[in-house]
């Protein structure tokens, strides 16, 4: 099969990746409700498209924290993309240089974060899990900011790991010192991921005292978050329920975005990750105020099927979809995208 | 299979037509997600019938723009009707004819414009998409007005080829000429209908210039398009998403038809294409404003198992369930039917 | 099997009956979408039980148009109850008399409306289809009031034969004479009840010229007929649908007791049928203000498969659960049952 | 398998029970629509977690009725845990004691009252159902009070037995004596719970008269009567169906809580019981008002797997949910959770 869609690199990928490392991949917590209810929120939702409007080839390109991009686009963070692709998070970054678009790189990359900053010229940014030993985490923020990373995007949302059913009846574990690139040696051993990560408000605070980057907030769900990363001075807020991996049953994340979009009230950056699958996904996320939507899953498909063009691959067929559906509702730049485009199919 | 419903001629047109085209002419846009909305959105609607209201066989004889019919059913544009006959729209027109309704015509015809004219007395409208030679299109509109089409129906949502993946999986394309007939020869080669069209607001005055015909605008799914529009002079809005075959999750067009008529307010007629399969279909797309439907799918249906007379007998059981529907819930004559008939069963 | 509710002796009657006939008495029109919205739009009610009531035993007894019955659970109108069992409607009379309650007969009965009289003692109300020649319908009505009949049931919702499509697939004809017990010879030929029916509303004031039995009219779905109707002196209400078998898509008849039983305000009684089968059904009509609900297919099932004695254990089933629901909902009387005992599941 | 949740226990059980007593677990009444709406009501509510709250062990502890427990997860009273386990009530007073919470003991518990309080150190709540003897139920209530339980739930919602109808196809009858325990010889004999019960309001005042201890209400779905307990007393009210047991189609419990937790603000505590299976089920219910949850059919399947021990991991896996869930959605304590937690996804 040739792959016309994420649909079908998601079935391609399974054949490319372990049984137990594809639920790993694919899963959720406890009856994975959040996991589908991320998908089923977009179909809910319906487009109002306008007609006639002068334009014929469509700019997608906008800035995200100021860092151009080709599209409104972004590789979300995750661990382990070496699950994947032997090259993990290095191919992934080629990818994303290929699309001219921006890779967020998780603290627990399969390989360093300079290694991938060195093997592609993407825009970065750094996704932060906060260590037990601050030194630690100081020290690694610094590297990403040595190596170039435009922003620390904080992860808010893993105070401890959800319950991930189908990782524990499989007796999953990471390959040894998979996803620990970043903290070689001895350092890793005793700063495992699987510690607890107790990031606070007050965490906020202390972040912008070792870094001068923008900071992003990311896995908030509720307004009244948003107001309190506000406060904090954070540059962006990524709207987001870790895929559906965390609390089970939370709110989808696209239908948390309105109630953030309007808290914010343009004072920061407001990004979505969660159920991104179709162009009108990432229209109808654009269309409530998102700046830009991150993928997260779908980067290991187009790993899994085809390293770095895989990814490329990935993200070329959702631009495609995203031109065309802001094409075919009449939007020929970013700009003119609100949210009278979007009505929800129950609230007629 | 004696067919009894418009059900059973899908059942039995499937067997008639190559598989491709038979994707070609049922599928929809990226997930289907509008194809699907444009029936349940129907499914949705409940009626509330009047009893014992004075009267014995209704009167479905209405006038579109002027042009008087035996019933507010037409058939509506669709290129390619040769996919299912050999005689193509010709057949189609001379079952509107036997039918005593009105057949729009495709610029995309199997058959030329003025050989469908002449083979049938049927009054016709002609569907327009706008060539990158402007002159092309004046040209063929001039045609359709000396032939004695009576309107220009613009098509608004076709800016670019909605996402069709049955067609790219089955790498359909049609068989050479086909679609062309009203562009022989080198013009076709040089306009083929893959070409982007791109008509906008402008188009309109553009087109009053070169027609005296009445225009109708195809496609407009929002009563801010429908107030442009207004603006510009139309006689008609056919509010339509393409059958879903455009942009996926757009709203359906009997759940944009109400915002739609409120808007206009009675200064220009309403039209509504989009999932009509029964006469309880149609009577709810007239009580919420539309002063006719029109029919896609089921006239290939109808050509793919008997030609005129399967196109005909299509029309004929929607206008006796149309009957039907109207004499069990009240209504002698069309003047009577207004929104109160309508009620959603969500909003209870 | 041992039948211990009406789900029950449905499965049991369908072998007791020709398939044909089975689909007659079983099917809808259309796409049967009213037959199911019937049944579903109970599923989305729940109920507000109270406890701690004062009672032990529950008083079902109520009156209806002042004639006493033993519970607010009637016997529907029905063609052709010699489908179901030789005895046809004094059968069902029989299974009425048993059960203390009414049953309404037909005017296109198996068994002529004086020889069901003589068979039973339930009380009784003749329904009525008005034939073209009103001295035959005239004639009947004078008979019905001879024979003991204590009231009218008009039916206003049958202006033509819906369209059910499993009757015309099967070529289904009623047996010769079938249902035309109460039009001996010749008169029945020329009154065959597939001759349109077309009551208005002046029928009402005709009716009242040729019997002096309260009139109820039945098959209103809006409270605009229902007041309608109150202009014209009616003694009672039923609301229903035909049991799905005439305007297909018509909303459900639980749907549309609400507004009428506002409109109504108290000024005649309001009856329901259509979808009721257990008693929690009946509990929501009467909850809604219906003062009693009525029965049409589970008699026929009841009929199939015992007789007089089927008719009866299906009414004592219903009576069982109806009273079990009334106490496990703090009611020991139809009395204390108001609307506060209903909520959506929908609308919280 | 080994059991990583509650739907693990339920399969596991299903192999331990006889099948006729498996229903009479597992059934509801009538269609079983409440039996499934307790779940599918929960299914509809989604969290706003809070993010970045300081904190890192979460402490569940608290008080019903002033009684610590460790956590706001109660053993419900449910009759013939013999069923699933020979030990039965014991087993299941021993499981809860193991995870420091409280068990409510059913008047037709398999074993007496007073074995089970001396098998177990767990605080006991005594459920009583109603004598038609008074003097039998002031006796037991007195006996329970001297064997140290500490408070009295008074069932309200059985005033007649639901039809369940899996018992009936069944012909399930429980085994001699059980669920008798607490009425040796003959006294069992003539009050034998199959005779009805029904309490009223002024129960409430005699219980008052025959016991010091505090009386909660069991089996309250509206706001009235939540006042009229309030009135009579009462220390508290446990929202329930009785696992839909009784009326069919009642409300579903989660439902009906935020209505009673309204129209009691504060006065007495407000209880749930009725589909709880998962940590963030139980964090929905403490979101919308209650003060503990209480678990009914899974005592059953951890009795039936693992005795005692099954029990407590039933237990221990609902409170690892729960904590998970408090900590995942920012509550490090019961104390700051609240109804802006819960958002119904339909009413968005």
């Amino acid at each position: 099969m040739q792959p016309i869609n994420l649909s079908d690199y998601e079935t391609l990928a399974q054949a490319h990746i372990e049984p137990a490392a594809w639920d790993f991949i694919q899963g959720g917590s406890d009856d994975e409700i959040t996991l589908r209810a991320n998908r089923s929120a977009f179909e809910r939702l319906r487009l109002r498209p306008c007609m006639l409007v002068k334009g014929s080839t469509s700019n997608l390109s906008t800035t995200v924290l100021g860092t151009p991009v080709s599209m409104p686009i972004l590789v979300a963070p995750a661990a382990n993309h070496g699950l994947a692709h032997p090259e993990g998070e290095c191919a992934a970054a080629q990818g994303a240089a290929l699309a001219h678009t921006l890779i967020t790189v998780s603290t627990f990359s399969t390989r360093s974060l300079e290694d991938i900053a060195a093997s592609a010229n993407a825009p970065l940014w750094f996704q932060l899990y906060l260590y037990r030993n601050l030194e630690v985490s100081a020290s690694v923020v610094q590297r990403a900011e040595a190596a170039g990373y435009r922003a620390i995007v904080l992860t808010a949302d893993l105070p401890r790991l959800g319950n991930r059913e189908k990782d524990i009846r499989n007796n999953f574990s990471l390959p040894s010192h998979m996803g620990l690139a970043n903290f070689p040696g001895a350092e890793a051993e005793e700063n495992h991921y699987n510690l607890p990560f107790t990031p606070t408000w007050e965490t906020l605070d202390w972040l912008k005292t070792v870094t001068s980057l923008p900071i992003l907030l990311k896995g908030i769900l509720t307004a009244e978050d948003a107001l309190l990363a506000l406060e904090r001075g954070v540059s962006g807020i990524i709207v987001s329920n870790h895929g559906g991996r965390q609390l089970d049953s939370a709110i989808a994340s696209i239908d948390a975005l309105p109630e953030i979009v309007e808290a914010v009230a343009g004072r920061c950056e407001v990004y979505l990750d969660g159920g991104i699958r179709r162009g009108t996904d990432a229209l109808k996320a654009l269309a409530l105020g998102a700046r830009a939507v991150l993928l997260g899953r779908p980067i290991f498909w187009g790993l899994a099927v085809n390293g770095a063009e895989g990814v490329h691959h990935v993200l070329e067929i959702l631009r495609t979809e995203l031109e065309l559906a802001m094409i075919l509702s009449g939007h020929y730049s970013l700009d003119t995208i609100d949210r009278s485009l979007v009505k929800s199919c129950l609230t007629k």
